[in-house]
């Protein structure tokens, strides 16, 4: 448990989050003296905005609140992508967002669908489901000697890195500069995405969700992608040009589609993805916010905060994550 | 493509292969000129037995010829597990078998099979075979923090190490000694298999078909692992104690068993383990012999054989493997 640095202004800690409880049953034993936990809630119109100078919760329901704390100093977010907070007006006021708490599910959740469609254990599922029990080997390819390519070169794009390593895979990225990023074998500017995917064995989205990366999964870039290769988009939805990923699998030029995130979500019930044989909707879980996570996450940056030392995962306002 | 050294003595070599064309085609331009590539073919009542001094070809052909090669002086098998050849009489000869070929592809199998269990991706294609659209979480779980164990610590064993390290997950393992191996955390010898298993997630059988390995994967192996722990058998069908397996799979102790070798191949049809719906049956594909690598090991072999000098992966008659 983190012990935090005494400091002379006193605080009023808000929680406003659909676990609210259980993060007051983890903070209140590691704040310190200076640190109220005024409140905790999960409705919005609860929160005493007049008081609160550090917020803790979710995006979906501190957009509601978060421009009349007028006292505000410091928002830890919950979610990795914090676009509702980042667009307002308000911003006066540090935003830390959750990031660092997601490489380790992020690399399973990949690897996990890489391999369930090189090695085809679908095939493999559906010959004793279809009750066959002829012996026989369904088709599959391997990952080795295969190119990983991932649209992002953060933190979690990094925990992929030596995974596709230890498997034999070539990793290239795309980032903003196109600057070499260790461990990479190539990296490209997003001017650069076309002569990229057309490298790809398997293409995984993690890009934040900026105007820059709208629909940048274009038709011209699904086209440029190697015949039978797969896209993984745990990115944000609005990544994806959804018309021309349905046309492209449905030419039978991509061998499928693993998508967790979407432009509405709830993703529709008559939407298209949902039935599509080539397409796994994975329900936006591929990396949850686990609330000890982000307790932890928390008392990390309060020190910090108290400390009046450079706090983890701020938000750039400017530059819109 | 290799050069061999030129011997004194002339060779003259047979290939016994269900493969046998391939493999003439592959090794032809690789031949030095004192081998001579007397005969290829699939029959093996074929083979010039009085001639031959070298064998290339699969045990399950091998077996019902090589007893009368009076002048056989090695023989390289297409196979990992060479107990058919192991158990003849005639063993004055050198048996290399075909190892160090299956790493790349064994440890996709494996972290294909835990990745699976893990993500529930059963659990996410259901819903949408099912045709649910309900925006849902199936319950899953993660590799990182849990611990692999491993039956066997041999090339293909250690070559999932970096890969389980990765992932964050420990591994341990058991050998015939006990003795320490690069990378796992802990080793133990066969008497304390229970132990062993006693502290694993998931449990990895690579072991080879020895007398000593025959249902060492037994009801009290089966009962020591963890609950909800997954069990991969991938060395030999004969390793496990078959109703041991189904009884605790069917108490919901084990979560479900990825079976890629039995018994008796092809698995009769009757065999409950095809229609189980915790066994996931891979017909013995997890390590393919792909003719290209075993023609390489070969001809590395064939190089060192001509210059007298120590072979790769020559096997011992009296440990049986």
């Amino acid at each position: 448990m983190s012990t935090v640095t005494l400091s002379h202004m006193a605080h009023s800690l808000a929680v406003l989050s659909h676990d609210h409880e259980k993060y007051a049953a983890l903070l209140r034993p590691q704040l310190p003296p200076c640190v109220d936990l005024l409140q905790h809630g999960s409705d919005p119109a609860d929160i005493a905005t007049d008081d609160v100078t550090i917020l803790l919760g979710e995006p979906d329901l501190l957009v509601q609140t978060i421009a009349h704390c007028d006292k505000l100093m410091w928002c830890q977010s919950a979610w990795a992508g914090n676009r509702p907070l980042l667009s307002l007006t308000k911003q006066n006021y540090i935003l830390t967002s959750a990031k660092g708490i997601y490489a380790a599910q992020m690399r399973e959740y990949v690897f996990a669908y890489l391999l369930y469609f090189a090695r085809n254990i679908g095939g493999f599922t559906a010959t004793e489901s279809n009750h066959q029990t002829a012996w026989q080997s369904p088709e599959f390819s391997y990952l080795s000697g295969t190119t990983l390519g991932i649209l992002g070169a953060g933190n979690i794009a990094q925990s992929l890195v030596p995974v596709a390593q230890s498997f034999g895979m070539k990793v290239i990225g795309v980032n903003t500069s196109g600057q070499t990023v260790s461990g990479f074998n190539a990296m490209y500017t997003l001017d650069e995405i076309e002569q990229f995917a057309s490298q790809c064995n398997a293409l995984v989205n993690l890009l934040p969700d900026t105007p820059a990366t709208e629909n940048i999964i274009s038709h011209n870039v699904l086209n440029a992608m190697k015949q039978n290769s797969l896209l993984i988009n745990a990115g944000r939805g609005v990544a994806i040009d959804d018309d021309a990923l349905l046309q492209s699998l449905n030419n039978n030029h991509l061998k499928g589609a693993v998508l967790d995130v979407f432009r509405q979500e709830p993703l529709p019930e008559a939407h298209p993805f949902w039935q599509h044989p080539k397409i796994i909707v994975t329900h936006h879980t591929a990396a949850l916010s686990k609330t000890e996570d982000v307790a932890n996450l928390f008392i990390q940056n309060l020190e910090r905060f108290l400390a009046n030392q450079q706090m983890q995962h701020v938000c750039d306002f400017a530059r819109g994550y």
